[in-house]
């Protein structure tokens, strides 16, 4: 019986389990990798007050062995379900199960798919959701990112070293990205930003070798020949495994207290991505470990 | 005019100005100084995700350093008084006065006095508030720490390397120190925990050689030799520049949203120590300061 588990290991599972050690609960950290979505990506992380420029799995590299550093349980796996029992929660994971007094969940978010035709088809040939691990093969070739937000924008800085040319799809009739990326962008030379679109159809042989998208303004539908295509539209919570148990938003994000991060259930607490919180940053998922971390001790020293 | 001002340069202060310049916000933060609560900090932080161990005023540099490398203005000032005008506010520092469309209050807080006989008299004479301030100047010394919690054993830890011997009076039955802390502390051999206490009084002559306190449980005055007294009994929120313009709860910290950390005026922004938020961490703070320069550009963008 643990006093605590942790089910996630980025920025707030990490961040959770440095301070469940330090606070000496007999904690356990499962979790399928390290970083969530800092080890994908695409360009040097910036806003995470300390380091002024370092690359994703640098600090995730730094964050894990921060984590390593001290007296907790961790196991690779992959937690498929989440039980309240009479004293406390079961977690089943793959290979195993365990039990804990409290539970944090922590598994963050995964990339949103498009669900345009020929996505699912061409995953893997052409089609990515993640410009650092894929982005190498597409060496002076046409690519397209879909989504014109700050992950597409960064996804560009990213490729505009390895791509020949890229096209940036934004839906809306302007980019949202933060001033300096659509700065950086503009100075790569290499992208071409097209707003009011709306993906219709992936097509290709064996390969991807077009898109096709509407105008929204026009209403003209339009084919780019691309090789590529990196699909930035966002990230949907990771919460499959505890449907039934906590509450959800419209946007299937866990429902917490903010002050503790404490979902409906007594016990059973959710920092990151997968909860309510607006700011999806790096900084505010630490900072919810933290604090679901010991909000989770001072639950359990009261049980 | 600013689009925004930021006041306090501590881990919320600071990591808000790293927002707002990777947002193109025209921004000034003004501050006293750096680091806030950091920079006197007695012990490596091992807490902050990312730096296993890294003494508080490194920590500060590394912040400061990546602030600056912002296009941003700072003044070093204090501020006096903040107003709400018809456009947004008015900001008087010491030297000058400023004006900006949004403000965000992070001012963190200050050490929270004992006020018992002699603690005025004897400051800078034996009573310190920041040991690693003072600390050095107590070598070999007796000295006793006001304060049985995390700060206490903190300083009990960095005065271990200096002081002959060491009392930590903790007024409850047992210390809410985590315990790696009393695990430390325990170890130097140099600390003898006296919990159930009331200080009663601090006396000495042209330096402090005393303290008088109750023992909560026979009721019995007691007396202890002691040539220095470190005062860790916690914060207060340093807030007094900004009463009449925002709400606070009974321990005088400022009521915001939790969501954007918005106080009851529009525009006007509270992130760190000086907010209602009960978890009081460098990761939490930090994580704060991301909200609120988020939610400030927000609503900049909408006026």
């Amino acid at each position: 019986m643990y006093d605590l588990i942790i089910i996630g290991g980025g920025p707030a599972g990490m961040t959770a389990g440095i301070y469940a050690g330090r606070l000496g609960l007999k904690t356990l950290l499962i979790t399928k990798s390290f970083g969530g979505q800092i080890a994908k990506k695409a360009v040097s992380i910036e806003n995470y007050p300390g380091f002024e420029s370092i690359p994703g799995i640098e600090l995730v590299q730094k964050m894990e062995k921060h984590l390593r550093a001290q007296k907790i349980d961790i196991e690779i796996d992959e937690v498929r379900k989440v039980e309240k029992t009479e004293h406390g929660f079961l977690v089943f994971a793959k290979k195993k199960e365990f039990q804990a007094k409290a539970v944090i969940l922590a598994t963050g978010a995964d990339p949103r798919p498009l669900e345009v035709p020929g996505e699912k088809e061409f995953i893997g040939k052409g089609v990515s959701y993640c410009s650092v691990c894929d982005g190498p093969m597409f060496k002076n070739k046409v690519v397209a990112i879909i989504g014109g937000g700050n992950a597409g924008f960064e996804t560009a800085i990213f490729l505009a070293k390895i791509a020949k040319k890229i096209y940036i799809l934004e839906h809306g009739s302007e980019s949202k990205a933060f001033a300096v990326n659509q700065e950086i962008v503009k100075k790569t030379g290499k992208a071409e930003i097209i707003t009011n679109t709306n993906l219709k159809e992936i097509k290709g042989d064996k390969f991807v070798n077009s898109i096709i998208y509407k105008d929204r303004k026009t209403k003209k539908e339009k084919t780019l020949k691309v090789e590529g295509i990196f699909v930035e539209v966002g990230y949907q919570p990771a919460t499959s495994y505890v449907k039934g148990l906590v509450s959800f938003n419209k946007r299937d994000e866990i429902k917490v207290a903010y002050e503790t991060c404490q979902t409906k259930v007594p016990g059973l607490f959710a920092a990151g991505d997968l909860n309510v919180g607006v700011v999806k940053q790096i900084i505010t998922a630490a900072g919810e470990g933290a604090k679901a971390a010991l909000a989770a001790h001072n639950y359990i020293q009261k049980l």
